[in-house]
Formats: C-alpha cells, sequence, structure tokens
C-alpha cells in the first residue's frame, strides 16, 4: 500500500487522519511536499510529445507501479484538492503518452483510496472533489474504494473529529483482517 | 471585465472560446502562464502569517480588484481547473489573511463566470468542477453568474462545439446589449 | 425516438423546450399526467417478486422497449425529477426483476437523453439531478448522451431561454442531419 | 425532533439506521407509508393558487411545524428518494403559496438532518441526493446540519454497516450530551 501526501504542512491535520488510518500496517509514504513536482507542460499535441523535466515525479510513478492499493492524502484547498496533489496528478498525462511504461494498465488494476481534511463543512464541501476523483481513477477503468472526509479548522483538530477518526479505524482493521 | 486565463498553451481551445466570448468588448486580460506563480505555502496557522513571496500574484491581485466581473478560463485537466489557475486561487487565503487590502469585501462584490473546456465528455464530467467554483465564490458571498462548459480534444477544436460558441455570443451579446 | 414527458400542466415549459428539440422529427410521445402508475411497492426481497399492479406502466414499458433514443423531459422539481417522472423510473425494479422482458439488455443499447426546466438557478441547482441521471443510465451500462437545462419561472418563460432554445436546435440539426 | 420516513417496508434498512440514531431519545416519528399524500397538481401559476387535497399531507406539516430538528429518512430509489417522500417535499409548493401559515419562517428555523441507505455503491453514488437535499433546505435559508449514508443490499443487513451505524452513534451521543 503506498500513502502519497500532498499537504504542506508536516505532521497536518490530513497527514494524522492517514496515519491513524494505516496505524500498525505496513506501507511506504511519499511527502510531496519532500519533492520537487512540476507544473505540468501542456505538450499533449506536441508531436515530439512531453519533454523529460528531470524532477522527482518519475521516481514517484515509478514507486507508484509497485503498488496495488494507493492512498491519495490531501488537504481541502478551496474546495479542491492541494496544488502540490494536483500538480502530481496532472503530470499523469504525460506517464500515459510515455510509451515506455505500462502506466494505464497499471492504474487500471489499483484500488484507490481517498483522505480530504477541510476546515469549512467538508462533508458537504468537498463531495465535488470526491466526485471529481472517482472521475479520475475511472478514467483509468480503476474503482475509488473509499473515501474519508475529515473537518479541522486547526492544527491537530483533526482528532476532535470522531466520526472521521472512528472511519479510519474501521477501514484499518478492515485492511489488518482485525 | 477581468479575464484570467489559466491554460499553458498560447490560443488554446480555452482561450479561443472565451476570446469569441469576449469578442468586441472592451476587457482586461492575464495570462497566468506569462507569470510567475508559486504554489501557496499554508501558513494560515502561522503568527506572522504569510510570508511576501516576491512574484507575480500581488500584481494580479491589484488588478482583481479593480474590477466588477471576473472571467476564470481554464482547461479542464483531470476534470479540475489547471495547476496554473489553481495556484493562484489557492493564493487567496494569503489575501484573506492579509489586513492592507479589502479582499474578501471586493470579491464579495463581484460577478464570477467561469470557462472550461476539456476533452472527455465534459459537459457531464466538469460538472464536479463548476459546483467547486460556486463553492469557492460563495465562500465571498458572490455569485457564479454563469459558466460555459466546451468540448475540445485537439487544437482549434473548439470552433466545432457549436453549442459553446453559441453559448459564448448569446452572452456576448447580453453583455453587450445587441 | 421516444419522449417520456413527466411535467403536469399540457403545454408547459418543458415540455415546451422537448418540442422544439423534436421539431419536425417523426416521433413517439407519452405524457405520464395522462396515465396511471402507482409508486412503487418495494417488493424487491419478497420470494414471488413484485405483484402485477394493474396500472398503464406496463403499457410504457412496451412502447420503451420498441426505441433505441429515449428523451426523458421533466420539470425542476425542488432540485429533483416531478414525482410522476420518478414513479415511472422506480418502477423500473418492476421490470428488472421481471424474467419475462430483456428490460435491461434493452436499456443497455439505448441512448438517453434529459430535458429539465427549472426557475431557480437551474443551471447550477439540477447539476446534481443530471448526476443523477447518469447514475441511472449508467446502471444499464447506457450512456446519457446530452441534456439541456432550461430556466422559466412563468408559463411560456422558457421561449425567452435563448441558451437552452438554441441548445435544443442544434440538437434537432443534429438528429435531422442539416 | 421529528423523523420522517419515506421508506416502504416495515422495519427497512434506512428505518433501522435512524432508530440507532434516535435510540432512547424523545422523538415524534411520522411513517409516510401509513399516509395518504398525493403527488402535487402543478398550480402554482393557477390564479387561485393550490386546491385543498383533503389528503394527510396538511396533518404531517402541522406536526413539522412544531419542531425545531427534522430528519428526514428515505432508501435511496434510482440514486434518488423515494417517490413517497418526494410527493411529500413536493407538496412544499402548496405550503410556501399558502397564506395561512408561516410554513417558510418556520423551515428557515430548522435543522435538517439525512438519512439514506441504499445498495448500490451508495458512499458515492447517493451524493448527488445530499447535493439535491442541500439545495431543498438552503432554499429555506435553513442548514442541512448532518447527513448519513448507510450501505445495504438486502433486509436487515444495514447492521453490518459498522461505518454507517458508528456514525449513528455518534450523533446520539451528540444528541443526548454523554
Amino acid at each position: 500500500m503506498l500513502v502519497i501526501y500532498g499537504s504542506h504542512r508536516n505532521n497536518g491535520n490530513s497527514e494524522q487522519l492517514a496515519k491513524h488510518m494505516i496505524k500498525e500496517m505496513k506501507t511506504e509514504e511519499i511527502f510531496l511536499r519532500d519533492l520537487t513536482i512540476h507544473p505540468i507542460l501542456d505538450q499533449r499535441h506536441d508531436e515530439e510529445g512531453f519533454k523529460h523535466r528531470g524532477d522527482d515525479y518519475y521516481g514517484v510513478v515509478e514507486r507508484l507501479l509497485q503498488h496495488d492499493e494507493v492512498i491519495l492524502v490531501t488537504p481541502l484547498y478551496w474546495y479542491g484538492m492541494s496544488g502540490r496533489m494536483k500538480n502530481f496528478v496532472d503530470r499523469w498525462s504525460e506517464s500515459l503518452r510515455d510509451g515506455k511504461i505500462e502506466f494505464r494498465e497499471s492504474m487500471n488494476r489499483k484500488k484507490f483510496y481517498v483522505v480530504v481534511v477541510g476546515g469549512d463543512d467538508p462533508n458537504q464541501k468537498a463531495l465535488p472533489l470526491i466526485m471529481q476523483f472517482r472521475h479520475i481513477v475511472e478514467f483509468f477503468g480503476a474503482k475509488l474504494e473509499d473515501y474519508i472526509i475529515g473537518e479541522a479548522n486547526s492544527p491537530g483538530h483533526i482528532l476532535e473529529d470522531e466520526r472521521a477518526m472512528k472511519r479510519a479505524e474501521i477501514l484499518n482493521r478492515k485492511w489488518r483482517n482485525i
């Protein structure tokens, strides 16, 4: 299981909720904030395709290809995923066009999970983002297995969102078969 | 009227649709691809607030404050706005906290329009993005006045989306009172 | 092409918009208001299945099976389809369970269109209904080909919604190949 | 607190989930299946307004006006609320026009909760319905306080949806201040 964090702050609310979800599990974690991933250059229609950008994107994709289950973790910024996470997702267009890797086939076989934490009524206002993630994974013919929406307005506040924490625990026990 | 373009390519499909919409009108245009706007650093919870980033963001906000009507133009990337546009929107958190400008009050009084062009059934799969924009402008108590979704799969293809082009013309005539 | 009207009033706004869409075309029309279609009794889990209700539902289904293209026309009531239309759709559960007709296979092959007219910002507030119709037709593996949302607040007002009327004309010309 | 059930079956899944949510609380319960509530006749534009239908609708509205908190409970039928529930909601148009009761003002002051149980991935496919309910209560200027989506495919199955049951318990303890 691979966990990809799109948050800016170390140990922020979305990260804490995700950590609770994968407690005592063996996972690989990638923190996008520690990496350089450039915004996509739209070269979909260029004859020669996308130019190699020489950043950390390619390494993350290599790891992505090794996992069957992927958790995408992001704070809710303006009712969407973080720019960091979006930059990463946008670059998937590059991997789709790149003939060397079986990106589409690999993504198709994965199970995706989404964790979102926001401060302004996220259980209602993050629903368009959940739908967006659904469209994203369905593009590959994959399934958005599940999602957790948490509410938090200040650092650490997520621990008081009993509903989100419980949901994380339930998923955790299911994954660990306990 | 201010038009803010979030596309990467010069004269791309979303840009062409927006140009059709503002034909023969006096507007100010800002192309985010010509500017440097860094992703937000989440310093909402830092005591001293957001640090000045020294990039082009502040200039765009100054222009934004001068207009009552704003058109946000973006290609549909992975069923969301472009990273460029998202980076710009994310930085609004910085202006909200900045006591020197009346950002919230100014945004509250504006009318917002959205133009989105995508290739994979955007009239259905861009709906979550429209809802996201709605949440964004409603945060300020403003109204998403209208939106146009266009469909295009290759450069210039938008001109064949008669529905979107007509809708652009109708709005254009309404704005020009003709 | 089969057009099913879920409105209450004769020649109401949604009906007028749909008529504009099928102008000079050969279609079959069904007005649910002229028929008796009872709400579903939830007997999905009853051993003997659904009881025959003796109402007009079965006749409509017979007609439905004869067409490859179906337009569902409904006013927007409380941001959803009319109760009449919903009662009709709900009864599809009965046809699904009924082994005598190949309901699911027939529906899978159809192209569906939706026409919705409402008074309170329907281009934004009818989007959940469009998404619901999408889920409905995707249940059968079919496709929501297109939809038109019209805005009207009083009888006949739809004729002034230039955008919706144009969209209807564009579809009409496409269907008639002119 | 008033609980309005829109399900057909006695003790069905949505009912069981709602009962869990209001356990050991003093509430008033209304089962729409025991009442006669006709579909609305669209007489919004008739001079004399809506005719009195002589059914049970008016009694339910009287009870509705007595409560500050209302839970709307419905099975998910074709990704929407049940026809019974929709018929009831549609009739609100009648109360809005009726000058004798302060329907709008009363609704404006209420807190609304929604409980939905469905069988086909409801945590994703019931989201448009949640958005519809949001539009409905926001029409009155009221707030959709919270919602619970449960998953169940056969009678009693909801008890195994640990996530929904936990969420119900959390709300229950919050309401009971324990």
